[in-house]
């Protein structure tokens, strides 16, 4: 059971939603579990203007915040966990069962992080791109026959899974908020470094520009994995500034 | 976890549900639990054939049986679990969490039982006379500022937690499909000894008429809290048939 102060701290985020209806569930759910922070990453104007003036919409959907890219929407997440299907997909990410996802993001509520939950749209979920922003990949188990979940009820799955299911019992000594004395780097935080790192690559002439693209997603990918404290973050950032900062003079001395 | 043939022994119930839309995500739901056997009673007409004819309706949808009450619905039932919000309303039944749900419905299952999850209507659930044919109440713990919940996600919670999240690990003991030499009465033979009791307690002069429909509604509770074997419930209705059969007798011989 996560505390009103943690529950503060995890946010939902559907990206590109179709369906007024489910955008409405969506919220509907987040006020039936106590959550507050509901993010709409490029929503497709008419359905977003209906769900968003349907009447009865929940103040969930009323205060929610508009992103254009899920970067952005998550940028001040410690931990992103991205939902779907994955089917058709191969994962570069870990993929946790949803039942053990509770003890996970308990513990990165613990030392004080703040936790983002991203759907993809109903047609075809989260794309590549959008996972690489993921540090982890959560599965509902279902039917391989039907494993495909209508967005609102995996909306509702999720969050009854994580602020009433998990942990039902003894959680107390969780219930206290945490001191943590070095809380983890948000992900525009690593966004930042990726950037700072990937000049770095090319300055260095790592990096040839056929295979930029590719490196951009792997890089995103690899510094999820370090699970980067902010204080490191920052020393990390400092490194390839500076690293790039001579490389660059370098250049242009020559 | 349920096996497959436990999934085919547990049965939903929608009772008069307003909304296609809910009937088609709680169709869907089951089938991204596997589960097939879906009942809807005294369904809305117009609502009803929406529902069914729907585009890519499931399966569970087209096959759907419908019934004219709640009794009809879960008369092969052993367990009858009913459903909703408790805010409004004192229960005379016990009432357990979702999350603890899960160990009652796999006992049920591991000695031959059946089981139906019943659902009322979105606009005010399960009136007390449909609860009453239900053996205990399940509540979903949402947050009390908005306890209630969208019909199709509190379809797709409860199959959640019952077909995939409880008992997750170890249950192989339980896999097995059950060596039990006394099933349970199911709820149609309850009801027969009920009525057989009422004309029993009519007939002895127990139950003024006045009473009747009250004693009616505490005889359907009482018999359920008795759980009764399905040979015991034989035995019973035999003794109350025979006092009946006496006291008739009687009755005319005067």
């Amino acid at each position: 059971m996560l505390t009103e102060a943690q529950r503060g701290r995890l946010e939902v985020v559907l990206v590109s939603p179709r369906n007024p209806l489910n955008i409405g569930a969506a919220a509907r759910a987040m006020a039936n579990f106590g959550l507050q922070r509901l993010t709409v990453v490029a929503p497709y104007g008419p359905t977003w203007r209906e769900a968003h003036s349907a009447i009865g919409a929940p103040e969930q959907l009323q205060n929610a915040k508009e992103s254009a890219t899920v970067a952005d929407a998550v940028s001040r997440s410690t931990l992103v966990v991205g939902t779907g299907s994955l089917t058709y997909r191969k994962p570069e990410q870990p993929v946790v069962s949803l039942p053990d996802l509770g003890p996970l993001v308990q513990r990165e509520m613990a030392r004080g992080g703040e936790v983002a939950l991203v759907f993809g749209s109903e047609k075809h979920g989260l794309t590549r791109e959008e996972l690489s922003y993921c540090h982890l990949l959560v599965e509902i188990p279902t039917d391989p026959r039907q494993p495909s979940m209508n967005l609102g009820q995996a909306v509702a799955l999720c969050l009854y899974e994580l602020v009433s299911r998990s942990l039902q019992a003894g959680t107390s000594a969780l219930d206290e908020e945490p001191d943590e004395p070095y809380p983890p780097a948000h992900s525009g935080r690593i966004d930042l470094l990726a950037g700072v790192v990937e000049q770095t690559m090319a300055a260095a002439g790592y990096s040839p520009s056929l295979m930029q693209e590719a490196n951009r997603h792997d890089l995103r990918l690899l510094l999820r994995r370090l699970t980067l404290k902010e204080r490191d973050s920052r020393r990390v950032l400092g490194l390839f500034r500076r690293i790039l900062w001579r490389l660059k003079r370098n250049q242009n001395g020559q």
